[in-house]
């Protein structure tokens, strides 16, 4: 039995306030920081993005622009239009840079694809990312197709496949690994998908997750992008925001049709990249910087690894198996997510995401992602001192609340 | 006559080909850096911007969130939401933030609105900033009202009323001051003008030039943003690029009727501020930031007052009057544009606007921005060396070229 103090009940109220001002998404950590200085968050585990990704980036960005004093160049000017940054993005990624557009995030190229090029039924594993849903405009042409816990939240190729031949959407979203249950469909099984539905008009890969998941020891990237000379209706979108650990950035890109990137680029998206990711690209592009990455991440998924791999021993959690770099964790004996949440919030300084709002959940689940190494330690000393009764780190004790 | 070396011409060549991928718009300087590296640019007179605002900000960004460190949360981080960043805006421009959506650069903006709320005829006057027929879905819906030499290219208010009447156009688009040829309305007959047309649906108002024009010797900024609330049809749009410094940092938005702000957060927008952008607009809300730009403001409106004083002093330049940053400028002689400003950039390292893609525009034409005071005693010269034979300052001399 989760209880709080009159204190945090107050916090509670506020919390609450902003939440709902956010909609179907968080608040940001700076928000709360802002209207919530009584919060001190020590560990934003609510926040999907590699830690050490984040390390390397700011080393390149100290060395070349702080230090030689070129960061002027990248705040002052007017970055490169679209075509450029996707030609720089187009030779390291060896596709045509006319099947690429680039975005102020994947978030606008979600909106820019439904808006564009959806007419007819859009087809949504749910749980899911929500602008998948909230950014269609004819929601009433929506088809849910629940994944459900007794498979992990893992996508039944087989039944998806009549599925989708049976309702003929023109639209398929599927994310990969899954957002917010990290379930993973493995290279050879979406190839196979792909082919079975190669004639739906729109079949949308989200792949923001990918460099997290690995089917063997090698950690291999296992991505579909390549595949687009070969099922022209695919539609590989990246959000570069978690795996290299730049949010603040907005950065991402979508491989398609050229087609279909041309008639985005005839009446907009000329400027939508800002200075600095003109410059995250043109690193993304060198070979020095993604040697730097590649440790950064292999690092990250073996840690994330023993992460998930200690939480899944807390009493009272049921982790969900992931590929991504959160887990979707179930709540046993009657915990509500949302008070968790706020508990985990207000005493431990530890911001976790309440999925209550996630449509497709049954039950009550947080999202838990993984940080660096010292902070999944502050996680799980949390989360233990909630729910295992002979733990005895009392965190709460150390926070003064104001 | 001017006339190229053979080093010369190879360059135009490679410059005809950035031209060609760039569009209707000038290839930014990154990219001319990037691609051929034997032009040495000494001033980039085709960017419209004050630098001295850049100097602000970088200052403020310097102490703020480099040496303290805190630049990390805004790169690694979520920005906060649309709304979010609209009530700092709110409380800044005394407005509610329900009338505000902030926008990745005003160009966003401009792609949103003409996208989701027009559908009848568009009126643009011409010259202008060319998304605003370029963006526009139905292209045959434009009406074109051509603003003359003769008159400045100021816009004649009472013809303009009658044309909108007799046209009943659901858009029409006024630049104020105008880009690129700085004719400015004043603040009362902007109101006059929206008082007689208030029923048209949508009536944008661009002052992303405003802070530059000025009425009197107070330099008080003139904006209609106040007008919101009498005027539900009006859409302001500001782009903070050029006033600011900043365009790098792709920051703009729109005062406009809530219902609209409404339509377009309602599936899509959520996340499109940067964590720059966030913190640039946490400055701009704030008056310690605000007293110091304002100190940048005038400075910079009154050496560019001088500048254009001394160009029109050029043989062979008729200069029009602005009330913005630049001066779009007419040559005689039968000196060609393109010319010119090829000239200009690979023999002085000068890159200005060579306006002759601007639709609108009879004669040869180019627009020079106005930069710090020491650029553009270069740009003077580098002009002088051109057209006045008795000058003798020879940079052409000094530069190098591989």
């Amino acid at each position: 039995m989760i209880t709080f103090s009159k204190k945090e009940q107050k916090i509670i109220k506020q919390l609450d306030e902003l939440k709902q001002k956010s909609g179907s998404h968080s608040p940001s950590i700076i928000t709360i920081a802002d209207k919530i200085p009584e919060i001190n968050v020590l560990v934003d585990a609510c926040f999907l993005s590699n830690p050490y990704a984040t390390d390397v980036f700011l080393e390149y960005f100290k060395r070349e622009l702080i230090d030689t004093n070129k960061l002027r160049d990248f705040l002052e000017f007017y970055p490169s239009q679209n075509e450029i940054i996707a030609e720089l993005l187009g030779s390291h990624l060896k596709i045509d840079h006319r099947n690429i557009l680039v975005g102020n995030g994947a978030t606008e190229l979600i909106q820019a694809i439904l808006h564009n090029f959806t007419s007819g039924k859009v087809l949504v594993n749910i749980p899911t990312f929500s602008p998948y849903y909230e950014f269609v405009k004819n929601k009433e042409k929506i088809i849910y197709n629940t994944l459900t816990e007794e498979n992990n939240f893992k996508l039944d190729i087989s039944s998806y496949i009549k599925l989708v031949k049976k309702e003929k959407p023109d639209t398929v979203v599927i994310i990969n690994p899954n957002n917010p249950d990290g379930s993973y469909i493995t290279y050879n099984e979406m190839k196979h998908l792909i082919e079975e539905i190669k004639d739906v008009e729109n079949i949308i890969i989200d792949e923001s997750f990918i460099h997290f998941a690995y089917e063997d020891t090698t950690f291999e990237l296992k991505t579909v992008t390549g595949l687009i000379g070969q099922y022209p209706h695919l539609i590989v979108l990246k959000s570069m925001s978690k795996d290299f650990g730049i949010a603040g950035i907005r950065a991402g890109y979508v491989v398609m049709d050229k087609r279909k990137v041309e008639k985005l680029l005839q009446n907009g998206y000329l400027w939508n990249s800002n200075g600095l990711a003109e410059y995250f690209f043109r690193l993304y592009a060198r070979k020095d910087f993604l040697k730097e990455y590649e440790k950064a991440r292999v690092k990250y998924i073996q840690e994330t690894h023993t992460f998930f791999s200690a939480l899944s021993h807390i009493p009272g959690l049921k982790v969900i198996p992931s590929m991504a770099n959160f887990a979707l964790v179930k709540l046993k004996d009657d915990t509500k997510a949302s008070i968790l949440a706020q508990k985990l919030l207000i005493s431990q300084g530890i911001h976790v995401r309440n999925c209550d709002d996630k449509i497709g959940l049954v039950g009550e689940y947080i999202r838990i992602a993984s940080r660096t190494r010292q902070e999944n330690k502050l996680i799980i000393k949390a989360l233990r001192n909630i729910f295992d009764k002979n733990y005895e780190y009392k965190r709460e004790k150390e926070i003064s609340i104001v």
